[in-house]
């Protein structure tokens, strides 16, 4: 389980929990800068929750979890909350619909934030005072991780929301420049075979319930990309007619594609020249990763190229042989940049493989065994981490899980082909 | 058409048109008081629109149909909202859609607002040059008119999209406490018979193109309640299995209860002895009028009291013998009140008749022609205003119109039989 | 209410209700005579029944409505029947869903024929010992009228599952050849005004609850059309831009077709030069009336030809001072044919006017009370008769109802307009 | 690839391909022997196909795949059929859409019977000129694999559509009547770890190309059942509430469950005490192996046991040492049975895995490789055959799938958990 040593933050020197505690926090809410109170209560889609249902809801999280248990005769700050602000833990009991978070117009940002510094106020001083027990510690560790999902999450979740407006605005004028440099070239590595040793043991640093337990693979012989497929090269896909030749898509993509008429990645203007960012609608830079695609999506295009999808193994394999060194949401561009390696950060990466238990896989215990074992069925398995995922929130055996047919988060993929 | 003559409002004193203008526009953005920026953005179902939409759009009816054509040279304040806030108006150009207005956190509030008083400026300049061209006068006020529509549906939207928060706000924390008088002993009062003249003639007074021209109708014998039906005699309908009874409903009606397991009025709680208000939930007054059920409820509570909904022709002959007197959105209590009579203002009444166009109708040129006519299939008539309409918008012949299923409007009845 | 007089059939000599009982069940088995086993078992869409549904259905008429209450101890043929063929009698019990009717390959065809021809020896037992009995005779003419409704039903609901069939099947490959006449030239015809009666007695002849009590109407000056919209003048509608244009379409007329992409009649080809009949494809005939639009389509043509369509009272008016001639069923055609008057026969016609009860108006007592008056909501009257209705069926105030975006019926126009 | 090889049929002699190829062709024909006419039509909802649909689609296969390619100047029997029976060969060309399938009333039975025998002809002519070659008799080899996967379907769609029917008939009347024997005692088997290899090779015998090719699999210590989950067993979860206990469900499975509000296997009456069956309605037997159950239902009895589901690995392992002996289709009782072993037939067994590619995994050439490959997405694998798999169809390696919410087929499971 988690422990304090992974709080070594980039920079480098060591933080105190309690510190931590104040960056992430405080981390999420400055993502809002840019909004208006307005802004806070749109869901476009069911996927996407309103920006201050995720400020409130990762609070909920740490009274619910860290508060309640923890601190004797803790009185939850609302009643109502506990109902308004439960995702979908049904054992802890029942929860407002999902699709109909955007009907909440209260209780408004202000009072939200009120939650969240009275929730801050009751960490600080638990933190103060019983920072050292262990199962505090874990706990306090694994919602903060949690908010660093939910930041990511804020971020593309009000990405679409800004993206249904005809007035097309940003959620960032104050982005950073991309960087106008050219993807690397593409090379095939060959990976390792074999019996081969995967996945993550709690204890070591903090990990999530589904990366357990280590176990071994056998890995046949096969080749995997040196970066990421750029939107030039899925722009030629296009052009070759990708969209309309049924051989090259499993059936249920074909089906998702007909039916929602996808003829082209999530965000990219009708013709191909110009993207809808976090900054507002931009140039298409063809040497960046191509994001904002299905599952569908990169296996076509894969079965185009002559190649496939890395399974989870090969990938994890292959990433673990890398720093965690990219553009993340600290770089301050929040879109994919051109570049080499590329394995962290950017876009999430599709895989060949469905998100499934690892061999042994035990959920966490009572409640928070919701928190990823449920969702096993159905989503394919993503991994590396988005150009808006906290850069020490991510590592080689971090999975990520998203139905096929997802596109409103930082999605991208790279190629691997059977070795010879 | 309109005329200036209408300008004389409740008290008595002639209101200049321009006073008449500032009066009704400040009177939709009071109703907003106690709203927070959160409030004005949310869409709970694609009848309702968010209240900044409202404002927004009724602004832009004054821009589009009298400033640009009126003013040489007008530029509009900004493109895009000819095509956010057309509500419906085909002949002006494409439109956001309906279902969709709840997608749009910006333009904020205050953007909104900003447009209002550039409108308002242009107006007021427009009304101290050229009031006393009929033109423009009469468009004005149709635009006038057409804003206190907007303003009932804001106060019944918002009051939906309150209703749909399991914190049950108050839309209006200050509201009048209601009287808890009883309601009049309900008496039968047969109506005139034989060849009848109803409807409206422009020129007069201001009306709306539906309820011209004046015509000719044969009426049979009949009666007419001289109140509403209460809450209390609801809950007998209720209790005496009403909703169960299938040889009471309209086939239509059959279906969409059962479809969405409608039991009660909406609003009303599970128990029947509380409701949802506009001043948040109150208990319920079973001396006051039911309200807030669709067409088919109140057809089924006739034909289970033995009697039926009065034609518009039989409520027009009844109505007209009454002085616009009552509970309006003026009153301060924004719900229904106990009473007598009742023939303006508390809730709309469902009558018998479909929405069709008076003999010889002509609806208006242009554009504006949209406004009414096109609705003519599928709705029901109702008549006489509701607790939330302005008292000086009301009239005898004012014709307007719901699908038989909308609940979500102050909506009750009256009964009427065939005569002896 | 019936008649026994009515039973005089087109040849003139008069028929014993036995004779007449025998010929109408007889007509309808004859319909199918071209078809296999197959093709009375399919359901192409909700409103469309399986030819087995429509031939036990009025068999289950008769035996739920004659023979049980008339004949004591009688004992249904099977329990099962009761629920599988009862269409919409909620207070005879419940019923297997309408759209649902497709899933039932059993009872057989050879099965459903046992159960006619039980039901018909009960039946001519009851005939020869009592058919003076006037509650009974009348009940009787009501069943044979009920199954004359289900016959055109019957045909209407064959082609149109035939049509979803891309071989293109005729349901009778043995139909007359239509003659290849011009359509009469149009003349508007000025109808009566002021105070006229209207409606159907009980008594004189017999008819359905929904056309009476006789009443007075006032009726405004106009002009009715001597014929049938064509296709020919159809196409110049759709050749003009009609289905583009939305400032001729009611509102929910716009939504519906462009929801469902409509640009055309119903079974008209997409060069618009043919059209599939119940004998297979053949050429379209300009001359003939149009068929199979909705009322909005109907609605939509009359505004864009400065007209409009006649109500109910104005088609009734005139209808009658005409013979009942025309082309029926029996004329063998089962296509609508070119011609002048035809205000009995060819199509339905849609009339401006909702489908509500007239003033007085009583439903039958009993279950049957739910044939007709249930329906009074969200429909359109039609008036007249079609290709394919029985001639002896029809009359001057007989009224039929659908959806206004029904297709599938043999539904077609005249115009009227305001007089001078 | 497929070989003569294969065709050694149960009784033990050799059998030419043209022998086998007229058994497996009448066997298809021999289940319908019940069946009337009006059976043949119906599609009760989009996963099934209508009795004649699976008749001439199978034919069409033969025609499309084996006549066209290999008989020069072979003339297909009808145009139609090639659009109407091809079921997802996208490459081939378009095809009617696969909802509406029971809206097809023709061609007849009588029809299709005809192709059938057309199509026999031209193959038995082939068979006996070239039955030496190899690439006809592989392909011919494919094709009645593929026709004996549909005499599964035809039987589980059929009793799919009697099910809808409130009338409950019997597909078959004349079935064995089952032994009422106990389950034999469940034992936990350890199984085989460490390097495995499983899958086939084509070249032994007959094998589709999803079980290709042979690889390695590293397996963890397990231990799996020796024996189903019986209708007994499941009972008890349902008494214990598991249908009602959201902890026990992966998060779609509780979606899926309350959206169609399942609380017990398809087929199940209400009381649990009988259940619908190829014979009609009888008793249901506490100890033959529960069927008709999602992978939801499965992995949530599971859960609830303490248990999971085996791997495709695990099972495949365990079963292979085991002879292809138990209820198939010709065993004639067409339903599970109680029992011990029952790796094959009586029940497809829902494992753990998702359906996807073999490491190395080569779909066939051409229109074939939409044979298997692309349904390697969003669906478990299921293994084993049921009591309507021909038993000559099976085999270890063999592997089916299903979207895990599908129940219409005969789908039950066995228990397995983690290694000591």
């Amino acid at each position: 389980m988690a422990s304090l040593r992974e709080t070594v933050p980039a920079g480098g020197s060591v933080q105190s929990l309690a510190d931590r505690y104040r960056a992430v926090r405080d981390a999420t809410v400055a993502l809002c800068r840019h909004l208006a109170p307005e802004d806070y209560v749109v869901q476009s889609m069911p996927d996407v929750s309103p920006t201050k249902w995720h400020l409130a809801h990762v609070t909920w999280f740490f009274e619910r979890f860290v508060l309640e248990p923890f601190i004797d005769g803790y009185r939850c700050y609302d009643d109502a909350f506990d109902y308004l602000f439960n995702s979908y833990y049904y054992t802890v009991g029942r929860m407002h619909a999902r699709p109909a978070r955007g009907l909440l117009s209260r209780p408004t940002v202000d009072e939200v934030m009120a939650y969240r510094r009275h929730v801050d106020e009751a960490m600080q001083r638990l933190l103060k005072q019983r920072a050292t027990e262990n199962a505090i510690a874990e706990r306090i560790v694994l919602g903060l991780n949690h908010e660093q999902q939910h930041q990511e999450l804020l971020l593309t979740d009000i990405k679409h929301v800004f993206s249904c407006n005809p007035l097309a605005p940003a959620v960032n004028p104050a982005l950073a420049e991309p960087p106008r440099r050219r993807a690397a070239t593409l090379e095939w590595r060959a990976g390792p075979t074999g019996v081969q040793r995967i996945g993550a043991d709690p204890g070591d640093t903090f990990c999530f319930d589904n990366e357990t337990p280590r176990h071994d693979v056998f890995v046949a012989p096969h080749e995997i990309a040196s970066r990421l497929v750029t939107n030039g090269e899925f722009r030629e896909f296009i052009a070759a007619g990708g969209y309309r030749e049924p051989a090259l898509w499993l059936s249920d993509g074909w089906s998702t594609i007909n039916e929602h008429g996808w003829d082209r990645p999530l965000y990219w203007s009708e013709d191909l020249s110009q993207v809808f960012t976090l900054g507002g609608v931009s140039e298409l830079h063809p040497h960046a990763p191509v994001a904002h695609i299905s599952f569908y999506e990169a296996d076509a295009y894969a079965r185009w190229a002559g190649a496939r999808l890395p399974t989870e193994t090969e990938w994890e394999l292959a990433a673990r042989e890398h720093d965690i060194d990219g553009n993340f949401v600290e770089s301050g561009y929040w879109q994919p940049l051109a570049g080499d390696g590329q394995w962290f950060g950017d876009v999430w990466e599709w895989t060949a493989s469905p998100y499934v238990a690892w061999p042994g896989f035990k959920p966490l215990a009572g409640s928070l065994g919701e928190y990823n074992g449920k969702f096993m069925c159905n989503q394919q398995s993503v991994r590396g981490g988005s150009c808006v995922s906290a850069r020490d929130h991510l590592r080689a055996t971090y999975r990520s899980f998203f139905y096929p047919d997802a596109r409103w988060q930082f999605l991208g993929f790279r190629l691997a082909r059977d070795g010879a």
